[in-house]
């Protein structure tokens, strides 16, 4: 079944204390649900996964999954080990997690025949659809065009991919792989109209965690009011993300969410709040939403 | 005191299955106290630390630093998680170990500042002596000279680094800062000689886990025989990593290894062992190698 | 008056001793009023400007600017030197050229302060329009978004810019200055659908030398058939793109253009033919085109 | 022959109008010989060739060769047409030249091929000695060293090379290709002891543009008296080019060399004199200067 619409990839509320704040993902989800997300992304790049522990990210999972609201769940089980992955894998088997995403490990840098390998082991151990995680930037490496289609044709879990290098021309090479068994989606805000016009299915956008232009530009696309959706794109969606670039990722997105919802929040260690500066900017700009 | 001489980036010998093999790492250590190695550095990214869970770790740094032969200890303690890294220092503490050794967090990149954080917070928990650890292909970030400055000045327990960026201005600009309390080691094997020229104070050398050039040409340019030190750099050294270097990093040193203690070792997922060509040219290479 | 449609970065056509070929000009100039392009992009990156003599560039754009037959020439001016860049300007002014191209000056890479520079002195010299030409990949240098602002609003020659980097990012950032009185091109090929839907104006795309496929889905998209825009742009466009980027840039365009019209046509040093592979693949691309 | 010594790349003086100043040159060659340079590079990138038309190239080499007092003339003949190289080699020919210095074309990038094409059909016309310049970061292309080696080995003419990339490995690599009839100069200024001590011939180093401590540390270096080498690296090589890159390079070595000359000199369009702060910053540093 085809997967679509606005995901998104949340932040992982913490406390003063730097712990995860649980009433917090609470006040986040019903948010999500509020706005018109269609699926939860917890413990992608924006939640922070490489700072907690495994037993924490079973524990979140487990949470955010019990609290889905109806929204899909696609659950992130990347790590550096293939064995960590492949635990968090048979963790996810037995909740109500409808998606694994997956990326390669990172640090040790793999080559192509190394990622093919870790996604085998770890799919031995997936009873669910999964989905492919690119993030170059971070993971330190690309998924050729040629891995993914191999993963794709090999692996009959695998439905779907999730983008993030900002790479346009890469993106249009995996667009290519497109169809009713397998969904793609955008991983930056910015360049969410931009991947819907070249037919990709949906995007995991970082912006919902705290605002809805994202839903709304995707749901003026879908109606067809291509000027509409152009608007929020250039006016509203690109704008917040210039703010937020001030601060480095993903601060802002924390300090967004606890300033809209009034929430004493926290950073763990070493994630750092906003500088005064960027959080001034950042708040002036936050008032004036509206949903 | 100052540090010098030659330390091992121990790999991590593991079985056909994928688990640590202690009988290979005591083959090891035994090797390399043999060659006139100063310092054993287990659990660096030649040792493939994030393949390996914490407790894998602990019980790892333990093994090696009761059986060190009196070679110094530099344990790796880096992670993408800053309470992974101080539980590791606290486990350290209590064992003979001399330094520990600790990277910038990875995958998330840090800024500078988040950088002297994580530093910060892990320092809390050390009661020996640290390293810092700069390799920004892998952890995605370099330590800025000023970072690096801040962190000798605040930290007495700082009393060295080891730099793998293979960038000889950076490197360059770090030696600004040797001195009685600060020791600089390089930790790529053909930059050795032009970094000892530079008064580098030693080299962290994978090469060293499987032959002995490099210990010789660091006694060559000691001694003042630097026509001698020049032509094992160019000749011995530059030539096997030559050959290594067709493999994906780590492999090859893993591939050397097993292959001149005739142990039939194995690669932790998604490590594989290198291609048959590869092996092959190293084979013929390492049949020549006579310490 | 805004400018909009699809521009040809012409080739310069060569016979086999390396010297200009006027007859495969007005050839390809034939070619290009026929399938419906709107403008001629004489001596662009594709041109080759950089080999020519300033002599031969001068005759060379009034040529093709005296056998426009009604399209619009936009000429290329760019050169690593102010002075000649303001020569060529000059040139042209006595010319029915319709805009300039300029680019920052390359090799000697200028900050911003110089690329303003650069372009304060040559405008000087410039009657007619002007367009920027960003392609930092050749020029080694980003004009960056706020540099574009400073000249289009101190220059009101400058109505319009040709963006060549292939990222859609900052692809993004310059489309906000877009106007009735400031017309944004994307260079790129496999980019120009994503930039239509965008708001960009149309499309410098070096496909047109040989071919009518990128005029066939600026038109599906003017037409508000988006389907058949994006089958064209998947299955025609990237396609070619491929076969061609197997050579060197661009010296696939410049066979193709030559089998296409069966002209035994040569290549100026140190630009070589494709090799025998490349060209095989592509000529068996090319005998199904038909145009 | 083996070349050696300190060769200096020589800024091109300036009047306040952007001519060239043939006084201040004259100034500049009598400095040079003063201090013991045993080589003149003119119209190299220090030169700002790329700024100069082939006329004002071929006056301003025949000036230069005629001006010489005894050093080698190594006359820089780059561009980035085939052509243009081709006839400054011709004139080249006929001055008194020892050394021309090729690069590879630029902008346009080429291939090895390309790259091989180019030296090919510039040799052609070379009838003295030729040095290959690697400069990757201004030409866009790494010369690969297999491609060094069949220069090396097909043309009797190639006796040398200049490497300015900066990367040590690279550079490495190049000095296994060193020998009675090859010559390897390090093109930066900070890489120079590290160069020599891996064997390198000597280097093209800028800072002799307006000062002497290059000269002095190769001199300590080739006495044998390594401490004071290293000092002069460190304690002032390194510290002069800290202070002239917080300039757009190569802006800064024309204003110290204006400034210890007390010419009112000027800058070529668009390079722009330094800011008013690099310049202060930069003229306490030159007053203390004392050759």
């Amino acid at each position: 079944m085809k997967h679509n619409g606005i995901i998104t990839p949340m932040i992982t509320p913490f406390n003063k204390k730097g712990e995860i704040d649980y009433a917090a993902t609470e006040t986040l989800i019903t948010y999500l649900k509020k706005i018109g997300v269609s699926g939860l992304f917890p413990l992608g790049s924006t939640g922070l996964f490489p700072f907690l522990r495994e037993e924490e990210r079973k524990k979140y999972l487990q949470f955010v999954a019990n609290h889905a609201s109806g929204m899909k769940i696609y659950a992130g089980i990347g790590s550096a080990s293939t064995q960590i992955s492949s635990d968090l894998a048979k963790h996810c088997n037995d909740l109500p997690v409808d998606v694994m995403v997956l990326m390669p490990p990172y640090y040790i840098q793999p080559g192509q025949k190394e990622i093919l390998k870790h996604f085998d082991e770890v799919l031995k151990n997936v009873k669910k659809e999964l989905f492919i995680y690119n993030i170059p930037q971070l993971s330190g490496t690309f998924i050729q065009p040629d891995t993914v289609l191999k993963l794709k044709e090999n692996y009959s879990q695998i439905t779907g991919l999730k983008e993030s290098s900002g790479d346009m021309r890469y993106f249009s090479k995996l667009l290519e792989f497109s169809g009713p068994d397998f969904s793609i989606f955008q991983g930056q805000d910015d360049l969410l109209l931009a991947s819907l016009a070249l037919g990709a299915d949906g995007g995991v956008c970082g912006l919902t965690n705290f605002s809805n232009p994202v839903i709304r530009c995707y749901k003026a696309y879908r109606n067809g009011d291509m000027a509409e959706a152009r608007r929020i794109q250039f006016s509203e969606i690109n704008s917040i993300m210039k703010v937020l670039n001030a601060d480095r990722f993903p601060s802002g997105y924390y300090h967004a969410f606890y300033t809209r919802n009034r929430i004493d929040g926290g950073y763990r260690s070493p994630m750092m709040e906003p500088d005064d500066d960027s959080k001034k900017h950042s708040e002036e700009f936050l008032s004036k939403l509206k949903d």
